[in-house]
């Protein structure tokens, strides 16, 4: 029976990379594992895998196997074509979420940073030598996770396992993390108004109709090159949408801090009122500020309700 | 914060062993915890303690702390002592029992014949020195949850922990594990009556009323030196209970087998036939034979319907 290891839904880099290293762990160790995905890849895992050299992993067929899950432990993040029965082990670095199995397993859970980490690991108490390119797709995993070591899940075994693997694969670290986010960060494919709209609400404050968009990126520059589109953009809603007000903002999730674009006068006002801020060239920088529920929204409502 | 080790309710020696030793290996590390119990411990878990100069572990105390679980991860088998929010980390050998929590912790889960085996691990990937007491207490962890390295859940990685363990120890094994079943298997508190009743059904077969009570040993010599008081407490039994026919079987979980008590010659009849065997000094043996419901009673039951 085939043996495949495979990551949540949705995968992110950090899932797909444990599995394809994972399987080259074993081939080593004499098992023939297939790593294989859950779902679609995103623009980032895409870049990795063509960068080092390695092909996207097959989807997870419905046929009779079994599964080592990598990066989950969530029963609604396991795919349908996998029986729980099948799961032979887990590798993962999430909380505990309530899977319950008719059998022992192994089961290896750490705190840390990413589930490549613990790969890495294993490669190490393993004594298993890594290839350069096993190697630089494992420092792409953990980059991946933790935002190039600065995510609050960042732990130092987390920064051990980029040193160790840099000493094999010898990457310029800081590069690759830029480019993997500007790959992450790909908005060639995504139009002015999605920008705008695809995390939008409107609020009502004091009988005052406001819009604000937000879109959280780990590389603002990618957004903020279409300044000028986005604030002709922002006009239209205002009018379409007959709003009072309309904001847009640009959440760095990197520097945890968002840049506002601010169309003209009367949301100028407002916001260089409700952040303290100065606004030039319709752009205000707001460091700190990442949440619009419990940070833009009550500090323009305060000014509108003074 | 107090950082306490603890297992499941209805400690077995594995559950307070591991606690024990883990909390060794703490100490050798740096970090102080403390070893607890989450209920009374068991006749052989204070043989093993007594004979390695170890003390009872505290009751695990209601107040604010930090909880390492071992030897489960049943939510049902946290003590009511622990929140869920106090467990810090999980080393277990059972399967996942759907504990969901909401914040990754570590988790050292493996198919294994005993949690004292992990915890040996453990001393053995840290390279920390073993003392001969907590080596042997260890030996004594694994004997008691693999039934000396005879159960079905006994593994390679067991049975190489106790070699390991035992160049430090250096104890007779064989005769330990003698010690720990006859101190398991202490009945000296328990009556005859409550020998054949403690686990006792009445079954109708085709109009004649059966009874059949077991009881299940580590050591049936401890049993079958009741034997005569044993047959008059059935005889009375069969009286009050107006049934046609009464057996007992002691089931010896090691050997997988069953000696069965007969009182008299309509039982002996019956016996003989149901299970293809020659009853003497109304004692029968029956190997293989250790199930009632799926071995005792259908063999009967094809006996009276003949």
């Amino acid at each position: 029976m085939k043996t495949y290891i495979v990551g949540h839904k949705n995968p992110d880099t950090d899932s797909i990379i444990s599995a394809i290293a994972l399987s080259e762990l074993e081939k080593k160790l004499g098992d023939d594992y297939i790593p294989a995905r859950a779902g679609e890849i995103n623009k980032e895992t895409n870049f990795v895998l063509k960068k080092f050299g390695f092909e996207i992993p097959e989807f997870i067929p419905k046929d009779e196997k079994e599964v080592i899950l990598v990066d989950h432990n969530e029963p609604s993040q396991i795919h349908e074509n996998i029986d729980i029965s099948e799961i032979k082990a887990i590798f993962d670095h999430h909380k505990l979420g309530g899977l319950s199995l008719s059998e022992p397993i192994l089961v290896e859970i750490k705190p840390i940073g990413s589930t490549s980490t613990i790969i890495t690991d294993i490669f190490q108490s393993k004594k298993v030598a890594l290839s350069a390119e096993i190697a630089s797709l494992l420092i792409a995993g953990i980059v991946s996770d933790t935002l190039n070591l600065v995510s609050p899940t960042t732990t130092e075994k987390d920064k051990e396992a980029v040193e160790f693997l840099n000493q094999i694969a010898r990457l310029d670290i800081d590069r690759l993390s830029d480019e993997m986010f500007v790959a992450k960060s790909d908005i060639s494919d995504t139009t002015t108004n999605e920008l705008i709209t695809k995390d939008y609400k409107v609020f009502d404050m004091k009988g005052k109709k406001v819009g604000i968009g937000v879109w959280e990126t780990v590389l603002p520059k990618s957004v903020l090159e279409r300044k000028n589109e986005i604030l002709s953009a922002l006009e239209k809603k205002k009018k379409s949408d007959e709003l009072d007000l309309v904001f847009f903002a640009v959440v760095d999730i990197i520097k945890n801090s968002s840049i506002l674009l601010v169309i003209n006068r009367g949301e100028k006002r407002v916001a260089e009122e409700a952040f303290k801020v100065k606004i030039e060239d319709s752009l205000g920088k707001l460091p700190g500020i990442v949440s619009r529920k419990k940070q833009i929204v009550p500090a323009i409502e305060k000014v509108l309700l003074d």
